[in-house]
């Protein structure tokens, strides 16, 4: 799965930003992939990046149109349709996460064969992953898990791999949701993959690499989510991490959308991932916890930050406020 | 799902009794399915049914052909597809559990469409699977979990089943893989289902009922397994049980196909699996443990299925020696 940049951001109609999250997050992490913004209607949500058409964008060099949000219910319309038709007849290729797949819409494919473009459909995974060996093999890797789904492990992913690299590292970002796909040009959505696979998958994903080669691989969902825990434990198993980073949201006492599911204390937390990924890799160990402290003061969240790293005598960060130095240190001086 | 019996038991040429996995437990749990065998050499496998053309077996009131053997690699080649078209040319369905799909074959699907036959491919799961809830739900459900994989958590399951409805219980067997779904007549394969939705199958499997309705669910993989624990957690989770049985097989000191990677003692497998059952089932208990001990002699299987007992002071079971009645004591004197 290799998307090409630059990307057009497409927001459509849409003007809730928790709609938005592949654009913004492809926006904060990559905004040199991002060339411009598509909207069709004055007050839709604005990124701030300059509007274009989709000619203008081609003009401009855009190689991709990039579904930036999700339409209510995950599926799209026929406003939707006429203009991913009109980005195709353009010449752009199309890049989506919804649940409804570019490529099974019969008008969208015989466009897209007809001008030479790419329709890529994010949450489908590669059709021939493999069972998971379940053998050690080289290469370092570190796993970001939670407490919960959407409590910062891709954020918390990125600052590390970031971090790792401007120590002069060899680094890589593995993508395992749409918005990193994008992020990173590779990887793909494993909450996709046939069960059966999803160990393998995360084999795949973090595959046999040099000695000294990091690869940050990005967690998915959580081992105490009722829906999809079983995801999260299969890409722990596949991705054989040598450390985890535990990722909370201060103030998320409760799963999200699950009430009576209380998310589980740090400790609790590390020792259920710790127990569970020493299954693959016999000497895991927790290299930090990264908090988003989106809604606390400055001064709130530094006095949350030492407080918790003193509590469990770990690195403690906010990707965010404090960058990921602190659980490099960690990670670099491991081995 | 619904696969109409009397069932022809297709074993083709195979002489290998463990590819007949499918064949044999339908055989052995729903013999009042199995009309007769359609073997093509006169050297393959004999399960002791008549042997059958589908002719004769369509003249006898079978209603559907089961591919009741794996062909090495899961595919079936010329010699098969010939089969199987004249199958549903006499008017029978297909079922399969194989992971090349009857319906993707063009040939198979015009000729079932032809003779208005249906083919059931086993492994295919509901389309509209929903996310786990994760709510707490009414009626009794019990699951079987294991050390490893194929260590007898489907007997054991059916053979509690079976003990339930001798003494008098509503209790369904939910089944989990292909070979129950023949047995019982519904379910479908959970590590076939895609990993967001491996908790929602679970629930969907095995609903909300009647406070003193038992489901009896089929388990799959192991929390031990390195390419499966994903599926064992998602259906662990769904399937929301009251109770848990750890089965096991006597003398399986690795996970199969994975050399060095033990299997746990029973009271760190117990104690892993209610602890991360807990999360969906807060009063989630361990009823017994199961034995296979087909390896043992009479005298040794008796005294480890003592030993076992006096050491957990818990139920233990060897579904085929013993049957399952110990374990559906301490079930019914639960609550």
């Amino acid at each position: 799965m290799s998307v090409e940049p630059p990307f057009l951001l497409c927001l459509g109609d849409s003007k809730d930003r928790r709609l938005a999250k592949t654009a913004r997050g492809v926006l904060d992490w990559a905004p040199e992939r991002c060339l411009g913004q598509l909207r069709w209607t004055a007050d839709a949500l604005d990124l701030g990046l300059p509007d274009m058409s989709v000619e203008q964008a081609v003009a401009a060099g855009a190689r991709t149109l990039v579904v930036g949000v999700a339409p209510i219910g995950g599926r799209f319309g026929e406003d939707w349709r006429a203009q991913l038709l009109a980005a195709l007849d353009a010449g752009l290729d199309i890049a989506s996460g919804l649940h409804q797949r570019l490529n099974a819409d019969p008008v969208l494919s015989a466009k897209a064969r007809e001008r030479g473009c790419r329709m890529h459909d994010l949450r489908e995974p590669p059709a021939d992953l493999p069972i998971a060996k379940g053998v050690a093999r080289s290469g370092r890797r570190v796993l970001t898990v939670g407490t919960d789904c959407a409590v910062g492990k891709k954020y918390t992913a990125l600052a590390i791999w970031r971090e790792l690299r401007a120590r002069g590292a060899d680094a890589d970002f593995c993508a395992t949701g749409q918005t990193g796909v994008l992020i990173s040009g590779r990887g793909f959505a494993v909450d996709a993959v046939i069960s059966d696979f999803i160990a393998g998958a995360g084999e795949v994903l973090a595959p046999a690499a040099a000695a000294d080669h990091w690869d940050v691989v990005e967690g998915q969902g959580s081992l105490f989510h009722p829906a999809y825990a079983g995801v999260t434990l299969g890409l722990l198993h596949g991705a054989q991490p040598e450390a985890i980073v535990l990722c909370h949201e201060i103030g998320r006492d409760e799963i999200s959308f699950y009430p009576g599911f209380k998310t589980p204390s740090y400790a609790e937390a590390i020792a259920r991932y710790v127990e569970a990924g020493r299954l693959t890799s016999p000497a895991l160990y927790c290299a930090g916890v990264s908090l988003n402290t989106v809604d606390l003061t400055p001064d709130a969240a530094a006095r949350e930050i030492d407080r918790v790293q003193r509590m469990l005598d770990l690195p403690v960060i906010d990707p965010i406020r404090t960058g990921a130095a602190a659980i490099v240190d960690r990670l670099l001086g491991a081995k």
